[in-house]
């Protein structure tokens, strides 16, 4: 059963950052370390060696080759970043990301298991643009204008501690019920194969170049709606039902 | 005019450590670093490469012989570690303490200065009872039972950012935005009547009397993303070149 969130760190570059971010992480009650294409590969001396009393988070972490494999179990993700310019995304603050994850997972009449990812992209350069669109929200971490960079230690030893706060005093009730539901990432990645494959089959995206932008922001406007399984199949059953009058 | 709490270390040991401090006070607005006894002499050019953008807080440090003489213009401090036995001294939280310092300092009808420090121990062996004792209160960091080590940069990291919260009274950012940018009903009515009409034509709805039920559900699900103008034009595109590719 999960009762917290898991960590997917996305393209990290240095060992001892991973390890950092383990620390925290044990020091703040998370316990699932997801791993996207480590550059310096896997396993990571550095890495264990940082983690100061949260070796077993670096043996336990799972390492995936791409994003969306690591995404597809997933239910509800939010992107530590700051919101790309042109993408309407729903941001909230760190506070505000742990009061609607918190009673999500800790309630017990939850009917099935639910996977809420906090998702970091590189040291250097963040997540990309498509990362972030697969997410659900942007989590900001308000800092001061003097000096806007925190890294991803500093990143995640807030987010963590957020998080052991909001678990620890819970009662919070908040938006649970979406949470709830949400499918399956996987589930959306089906359907936006098919939508692409329909899209480009009548050529509603007139010019090759102006497609990623387009794209993306359809897949932004969709995922917003945190659909359920059911709703995601209704949906695949409604574009199913249009296109197929065309033969 | 003091408008933010004073850290204090006393005895560091590593430069990385003290510039990592900085680096935390620069990234929250926190300004005024005084350091007692630093075992590696000062300046330290291993502070300065960790400062990442606070080199102006390493190069503003006092530096003091004893802990006493930092202390001796301090109004109120508050002592980062935990408590030892047999002392009898109040603990707060970071949050409650931010909760006291902040309109203390920023209230403009306070009759003078006043210099609230934050005062944190060597890596090794935290405070002195004598230090601790000097200080006011203990602020207290929850942490996960498995492990309970924070280190001078986390610590400094997580005082930083709830003085940046308190201070700014940053609450909730966030949602505001995407209802603002949500469209007036209208917006989606019309919508729901160009699929309405394509999902009748394509015989979606196989009976007429599960029809309204198959039809709320859609409804609401596509109100859920809270859609902006643009966005529900670029969704009727879509409906629309699925559809007369039909014809």
């Amino acid at each position: 059963m999960t009762t917290a969130p898991l960590i997917i760190l996305v393209r990290p570059q240095m060992g001892e950052n991973i390890g950092a971010v383990a620390r925290a992480m044990s020091n703040f009650g998370l316990e699932e370390l997801r791993i996207v294409a480590p550059r310096d590969g896997w396993p990571n001396p550095k890495a264990v060696e940082m983690a100061a009393g949260a070796e077993y988070i670096i043996t336990d972490a799972k390492i995936y080759d791409d994003f969306t494999s690591a995404m597809a179990d997933i239910n509800i993700a939010y992107a530590t970043t700051a919101r790309p310019r042109d993408m309407n995304k729903r941001v909230v603050s760190v506070e505000v990301a742990m009061q609607e994850i918190a009673p999500s997972l800790t309630l017990p009449q939850r009917e099935r298991e639910l996977k809420v990812a906090l998702v970091f992209g590189s040291e250097r350069a963040g997540l990309e643009n498509d990362e972030i669109t697969l997410c659900d929200n942007i989590i900001t971490i308000p800092t001061s204008e003097n000096n806007r960079s925190l890294n991803l230690a500093q990143s995640s030893v807030i987010i963590g501690y957020e998080w052991l706060k909001m678990s620890a005093e819970l009662g919070v009730p908040s938006a649970e019920k979406n949470l709830q539901q949400s499918a399956p990432k996987s589930d959306m990645f089906g359907l936006f194969e098919q939508l692409e494959e329909y899209l480009d089959k009548s050529e509603y995206f007139r010019t090759e170049n102006k497609k990623p932008i387009m794209w993306q922001n359809l897949k932004n406007m969709l995922l917003r709606g945190a659909w359920s399984e059911q709703e995601i199949r209704t949906f695949r059953g409604v574009l199913r039902s249009l296109w197929e009058r065309s033969k």
